[in-house]
């Protein structure tokens, strides 16, 4: 919290912004409170129900109810009392219209106390986005505040058995009724939070296509579909002709509901116009893939500080350089520099993301407030570029930490007892859902390097160039700025290099996509990197009460530049190498053992 | 099984130790039946019994009874009818004396087929090499013959619950016994394969110390304790006192039955000296290793398989540069370059690791068989150091390929019914048993490099220069052995960065350990790729009615050069940096957030 605190008010300095509405609000003091309440309450009442939720599972009875695990549904009900999921929501419906950056604070740590409990609301809030943005006045009134209060909740519905990537491909079939209304036939695979025990009402989104549309993407349009139908004064009226027809079985998040649903000719409203239901649902997905980089920080957060607690407690073996405690028969495993090459990592990953996010969010939240039309836009060009990373370098790292942390503790970290396995099972999804890391990487250098003649990627270059060059004039920060310029001229190369050569052959884009991604993630976290080592400075130099603080984020920057920037130049050498060698075999020629 | 057979046959051409004994028999024909015996074996009985043995797992019953799961006894019965475990085992005591290189290519299979099942012979040949080296010939002649068989198991008993890597803190006693054994009390954990079902007796190799022993790894003795007590006519006695106080619950592997195994003064017979057990136990201990790179591999490679018959099923999407199967509503996977990258980067892997596996298995046998001192000694340094760079480099990307693998499938990887996450999670124990990967890293540079004035390394080194300088003369070989001498050149700066800075803080060599295995590791796998491209393109000039498989080595191995070689240079600048950011902060400024 100490973290979020130093990054809202230290880094982003989010106090400038407060004549803009909503960051009225948002003193120090205030998100002081917010967050102090806000981590008292997922620390008191749904960590406790982590290890649970992963035990007990989701169980669909015959009638096609679903029961969540158990003090699920307590858990849920103080959430929604304590109005936590109005934070960020518009005031006209309801919210309480608190900037979107501390709702994304308040989300990693949902994320790190229990992943599976979080994403019931996370989706509601994708949904209640979408249809705010497409919806009519009469569905936002109709749904937006209820699932606003947390009385609904809200999933989205686009994978089938068949097709998840390419939408184009979807079966689900919506007649126009008399009424104007739609009647949904088809089959949704991958529905998380898709039917509980938790709330009254469940409000689908569904991608399906009118009888008419074309064969493609361009055919996709966009329905509410409740689970109860609602009546005119708000009230719930007939049960809608849909149902869960079995939950998977999974790798982790076992605590939220993973549903087939079954659609039997159910109502549903089109939202937004016809065949125009996939760009509506980009707005839920694009909020969906920043909550899901929040996902990956959460848990990456929540397995490095158990993982320092147990590096701690854990006496094994003796220093390299010496005993440190003579006392004990052992040392603890902090004296051990691979161990702590692991939590370095973790630390130096978690921190720099955190403010990544925090600053994408901050990018989402001027996209609508900020005064000037440039302001809007350069937020927009930023956060619809940072989008694919924090999604899939975010969610990459994220794993890799998780597993990392899993490895401090030996043998313990394999048996379900101590968590940590947990933790790595729950994370592996972040990589491939709302769009799997690949799909991340190919919306980036497919769509958001070209996307207006490259002016968010200059955008970007732009930002870091002007830091660095300020970094190089003041002698505490030279170094680094030195080092983060040679990590974006990496990035640079790559992207000339894609200029170049992408035209010829698109092959050579997608064959280094990923690893670009890695690039800008490591360019993005180093920007970050730079911010917080200045600012730390800056505090030290004032004088604190907490130098310590500062002082670990200078030696954590350090080991950034250290350990994290020379994989930028590797990437660079993999990009350029293209992809003939990639392209080359016939599918036979591939497994041969 | 075509791979393997290029690599014994084409690659290390081992027909040209036929003079070599158990090398008579191993010729291509022979090598050929056993092979396909042993695939026929592996995917005919134990392969479908691998989902069963994740989903069912191990059931301890009251009395302290295990039971594997449905079908493991009667394909354990298979195995050991078909005697398996006798094919590497010296004859004198039953088993086939054939070179243990043909062993481990059959231990490859038995890991993907079915790891957990895999683990009871496993640690069982572990077992018996340590009696057969260590042991008294009573010991040898009561126990071996029917460990080589199949008809008792063994195992390892180190791990205590307060200790693991360091085992200077055992707290397991021996007291001696009036007619010579001991009375061995104490609690062992994470005991592999520590009761089971599936053979008449367990011959548990045990940690302990004598009531004298310094309080140090120079105080432990090794012991053989029985579960069931063995007559003077080899007929199994009384029950002995030990029993299984419970299964673990775990990630992955549920099909072996992980135990806590309690001790209470059970007859015990220590093998070799008075409290050199911990050689003794290494003896087990650098088979198990090599025998974990072995299930690393065999787990990508299954992995790695299902991916590719995946990506040639699964319709989603169009390719970049047009659409291929214009007939179909969308391509397959196969078209798409990160997917290719993930298949590439699996093939480039498991095929180059497979041949360095077997260059280490072949380095075992020239260890006893080799006809002059000097050879022994070659191969004797070779596989010492090679042995923690199999076991950590080689499970390593063995985990991340099985992540890839599962990647290729999006959403239906998340999901058990298609197996894909059941590899992930039992893969992720090669990373930590036998000692964790951080643990192999401190063996290579702690130990492993400075041996002998660092004769080992300095042997690698020449192994590669001099394949190098060959190569450098050969046009189709010339761009590959640059780019070798290239990495080689990463790795002895790092060789020669940890010798000047290691002796005045050891810790910037432990700082840098986890990155040096990894170069070790890319640099072994690009002198297999050497090879596999020499011998490949001699195959090809001379004529063969399979080019496509010889063609496929060719493109793997640009890019191996290509993708994996580009990391030695970060590596060696991430050892470069030391280890003074990594130690620098005081555990308390670790977790903040």
């Amino acid at each position: 919290m100490n973290d979020t605190k130093f990054i809202l008010n230290d880094v982003l300095n989010i106090e400038r912004y407060a004549n803009l509405p909503g960051f009225e609000s948002a003193s120090p003091d205030m998100i002081d409170a917010i967050l102090t309440e806000g981590a008292k309450f997922v620390e008191g009442v749904l960590f406790p129900l982590n290890q649970v939720g992963d035990e007990e599972g989701c169980t669909r009875h015959d009638d096609g109810s679903v029961t969540t695990p158990t003090g699920f549904k307590e858990a849920y009900e103080q959430y929604r009392e304590a109005g936590w999921g109005t934070l960020g929501a518009p005031e006209e419906y309801g919210g309480q219209g608190m900037p979107h950056i501390l709702s994304m604070a308040f989300e990693e740590y949902m994320a790190s106390s229990n992943m599976a409990f979080a994403m019931y609301p996370g989706l509601t809030h994708g949904a209640t986005s979408a249809i705010l943005v497409k919806g009519s006045e009469e569905q936002k009134q109709t749904y937006c505040p209820k699932m606003i209060s947390g009385e609904w909740t809200g999933t989205m519905n686009l994978t089938e058995p068949h097709c998840g990537t390419d939408l184009g491909l979807i079966r689900t079939k919506a007649e126009p009724n008399a009424d104007g209304s739609f009647a949904i036939t088809g089959t949704k695979i991958f529905i998380s939070s898709g039917e509980h025990d938790m709330a009254e009402n469940v409000i689908h989104l569904v991608l399906a296509k009118t009888p008419d549309a074309p064969d493609s993407v361009k055919g996709i349009s966009l329905f509410i579909v409740p689970k109860f139908l609602v009546n005119e004064d708000g009230s719930l009226g007939e049960r809608n002709q849909l149902s869960c027809g079995s939950i998977e079985q999974k790798m982790g998040i076992h605590g939220n509901s993973t549903c087939v649903m079954n659609f039997d000719g159910a109502t549903g409203y089109m939202v937004g116009e016809e065949n125009k239901g996939l760009a509506a649902m980009f707005i839920m997905m694009n909020i969906a893939r920043l909550g899901v980089g929040q996902q990956g920080l959460g848990i990456a957060e929540v397995a490095y500080q158990n993982a320092v607690h147990y590096a701690g407690d854990r006496r094994q073996g003796r220093a390299l350089d010496g005993a440190k405690d003579k006392d004990e028969k052992a040392d603890t495993l902090f004296v051990h520099p691979d161990v702590r090459r692991m939590l370095m990592d973790a630390k130096a990953f978690t921190e720099g993301f955190r403010s990544l996010c925090l600053w994408g969010a901050l990018q989402a939240d001027l996209i609508q407030k900020a005064q000037t039309e440039e302001e809007r836009q350069n937020a927009d060009d930023i956060l619809s570029l940072l989008t694919p990373v924090i999604k899939g370098y975010g969610t990459d790292k994220g794993y890799e930490v998780a597993t990392n942390a899993q490895q401090v503790y030996g043998g313990h970290g394999y048996v379900s007892e101590w968590g940590m396995e947990q933790y790595v099972r729950d994370a592996r999804i972040t990589m491939i859902y709302e769009g799997t890391n690949g799909v991340q990487a190919m919306d980036l250098v497919g769509r958001k390097l070209a996307q207006n003649g490259g002016r968010a990627i200059q955008a970007f270059f732009k930002v870091v160039d002007d830091e660095c060059a300020e970094a190089r004039k003041n002698d505490k920060l030279a170094d680094f700025g030195e080092r983060l310029e040679k990590a974006n001229g990496e990035l640079k190369a790559a992207t000339m290099w894609f200029m170049q050569n992408g035209m010829a052959n698109p092959n050579h884009v997608g064959a280094g996509a990923h690893h670009y991604m890695h690039i800008l993630g490591i360019v993005a976290l180093g920007l970050q990197w730079l911010n917080m080592a200045e600012a730390a400075h800056k505090l030290l130099d004032a004088g604190t009460d907490n130098p310590k603080f500062y002082e670990s984020k200078l030696v954590t920057a350090r080991y950034f530049a250290e350990r994290f920037m020379p994989d930028a130049g590797a990437l660079r050498r993999k990009i350029e190498a293209g992809g003939d060698a990639i392209m080359e075999l016939e599918p036979e020629m591939f497994a041969v053992a």
